[in-house]
């Protein structure tokens, strides 16, 4: 498929595709405070009306979605969904920005504000693709179906329930996220998931009260031994996690996982410098293997007793740890959760099991060998010049899952944001060449569907 | 030997020794800072010469200590040497007192006052009981000397070296002690001895800083479960300490231990009550052989990462765990860091074993079949009327390894003082029927150890 016509139509449009951006970013949607939510949501949905898509706004539990449609002329062609979110985080604290968080200000290249880059900018590159189609084409050349939320930043309490109630209006062949950043060098990105993540609590309580270390020290009962032989019964010095089961619904590794993470870049120093350690001390395919394809056991935190000033010499009454499992497909909150609680209870009855945040986040990952992969990766290396590095699975925890668990579509990410766009932070800003070059590569990624489909690929 | 004449004195003499310790408590010696120390000692050694104790102040590197002398007749006698402290804790807080604390008030049979119970009435009680003697006898039935120093509550930083520096002078068949409390029934005690104490403290370092549990967990090495695996192979879940050698020194259980321990009171409910638990949970037997007899390592803080509310998805940069590791004869401070050293080394060289307080605090303990024992015990039932309990050593760590380890004397305690003296609080008192029964079982022990020294018993 030719697109020149689409990029040029694309390049002439700059400035009309970052007026628009600069008005949705002056309207404030603070989603953790309802400031400026549904305004925000009428404006981007009058956006969309404005350059031909049908648009409207469903309410849900919570803040309402902006839902938004165009059809291809193909009554066969491909729907690809894509996914953002037009809510942001709090601006706070304003006196660290150079320019007030909602009125854009472009500066260097950059537009500097709030949910510039997080995720206003990366949202409108989809609509400004599908607009410069239209103009190009008049129609996109697949079927194009626009989901952006207004209370990602409050953690999407109500979007599993909106895909569950409109799963026909829904149903689409591949969800696009872009969200995120590129990769610091400006290499471009796919990302095909996320670990989930499950939070936990384990107590363990001893006497009604702290008692005297020397008096009662062999009598009365310490809670911190307790804990401590709790946790070396569960994970292993290796980090293997001793759970019985916790591995049963873990995917193998596939030889295009490997293939994959062969072709990730590698720095054992600078990596390490990332973390604050000198180095990495493991091999690049178990680095990436163990962020990427297996689940953590984290200790975040672990308290008992007297740790301030001085000392006191005290058998504790009580002793906790704060636990983060990082979770991979296809591995189930509820699952996991029963089967760690049996776990405990088995090695001491008196240390109990809390669950922080019902149900967590889920792990989600597309297969790397799902077909649409070397499309959109095809795709984005037509629109950058440049093969991108795919991400198996980030180590941290998205909202993916609603898709695959409540739609059945597998989601695929392709960030658009600058390395250092600030997202969460004072002066968040966009680059406004990645903003240009994510509208050009939503519109190669598009044609490059359509024309798989055609070729019968996907 | 008939001692009728010798209470009977005792007896008619109980106000004027009131009045004395109403004088020693009036005179603030509060070696935490300073204040009145050096006068009380001079107050202290006055009142021993008023009746008739040879007694000076003799220096040492911190507060000075009173000491004294009194010969028996026969120069074959045993010597006892009384050793008590005349420095007090500081009083405050001041507005939770009912009278003020240098100003001894008598309510309800009790004196009221800073160190009326810890340890100026106790001290004195041998001192007065010296003076019965005199006046009773010419003379005591023993050779008495008295080491009262001013720096106890302070931690006794040069009581070693002073006793090194006299070793000649000091030299005596036994050590008697007066301090802390008789049983809650009322039922009067002797104390052969106490644990030690060890601490230190475990530190492991992951890296510079903390990270993001998703984005490096697997990766970043969590420094949480290297002190829990360290741990974990340390103290198994029974509390048995894992460290090679750990044991080597510790003095086997002796039938006369067993015998003594079996004519201690337990009540599990009560016992059990004093530590915030429904019941104790183990025979009687193992629950005073844990305390008096075997050592403990307790853990008396943890922390690593975040626990305050809400929650930090982090891997921590350290980790860190206070022990205190409560020891028994003839555990030995060097020689159990050096094999903690070794043991942690041996498991993880990253996690850092800091000693906390060079040299801790000594275990010290006369052996239950010293000959001196029975004739203790009996003169104390004797002025009581009861027979004692005999504690093995308290689970606590107190200052009296220097006598069998720099004298090469064994020691023995008897408290005198209720068991609500609130010492180290406020309204801090001594019943002053226990302290007229101190002066009075004194007299006998000097009495009985006389007797048994003439009856070669000891």
């Amino acid at each position: 498929m030719d697109t020149e016509k689409l990029q040029e139509t694309i390049d002439r449009r700059r400035e009309e595709f970052v007026d628009t951006l600069a008005t949705l970013v002056a309207q404030p949607s603070i989603s953790a405070r309802d400031e400026g939510v549904a305004e925000c949501a009428e404006l981007l949905a009058q956006e969309m009306k404005d350059i031909g898509i049908n648009s409207e706004i469903l309410p849900t539990a919570g803040q309402p979605v902006v839902y938004g449609e165009l059809k291809a002329e193909d009554p066969d062609a491909f729907t690809l969904l894509c996914y953002g979110h037009y809510d942001v985080q709090p601006p706070e604290p304003l006196e660290l920005w150079e320019s007030p968080p909602f009125e854009p200000d472009v500066r260097d290249g950059r537009m500097y504000g709030r949910g510039t880059g997080d995720n206003k900018g990366q949202l409108l590159a989809h609509v400004m693709a599908a607009s410069a189609w239209l103009e190009t084409a008049g129609a996109p050349p697949i079927n194009l179906k626009f989901v952006f939320e207004g209370e990602e930043e409050s953690g999407s309490p109500n979007l599993g329930d909106f895909v569950a109630d409109n799963r026909d209006r829904l149903a689409a062949d591949l969800v696009l996220i872009s969200d995120g950043t590129m990769h610091p060098s400006g290499a471009p990105l796919i990302s095909l998931g996320n670990r989930g993540v499950i939070g936990v609590t384990l107590k363990a309580r001893g006497a009604d009260r702290d008692n005297h270390s020397g008096n009662k020290g062999g009598v009365a009962p310490n809670p911190a031994w307790m804990l401590i032989h709790v946790l070396a019964n569960t994970v292993d010095p290796s980090g293997r996690v001793l759970v019985e089961g916790f591995y049963d619904d873990v995917r193998p590794v596939t030889e295009t996982d490997r293939e994959i993470i062969a072709r990730l870049p590698f720095d054992p120093v600078e990596f390490g410098a990332t973390m604050g350690l000198p180095t990495v001390d493991m091999p690049k395919e178990e680095y990436y293997r163990k962020i990427m394809l297996e689940p953590y056991f984290n200790i975040s935190g672990l308290l008992s007793g007297y740790t301030g000033p001085g000392s006191k010499t005290i058998i504790p009454a009580e002793a906790e740890v704060r636990i983060d499992i990082r979770t991979v497909v296809d591995q189930d909150f509820d699952d996991l959760v029963g089967k760690l609680r049996a776990h405990v209870a088995a090695i001491d009855p008196r240390v109990e099991v809390l669950v922080r945040g019902i149900g967590g986040m889920a792990p989600s990952r597309t297969p790397a060998d799902h077909p649409s992969i070397p499309v959109i990766a095809g795709s984005v290396e037509r629109a950058r010049g440049r093969e991108p590095f795919v991400n198996l699975s980030s180590g941290g925890s998205l909202p993916n899952a609603v898709w695959p668990r409540v739609l059945g579509v597998p989601h695929v990410g392709i960030p658009y944001a600058n390395a250092d766009e600030n997202n969460h932070s004072p002066n968040e800003n966009l680059d406004l060449g990645c903003f240009h070059m994510g509208i050009r590569t939503s519109a190669e990624v598009f044609a490059g569907l359509a024309e798989a489909r055609a070729e019968g690929r996907i």
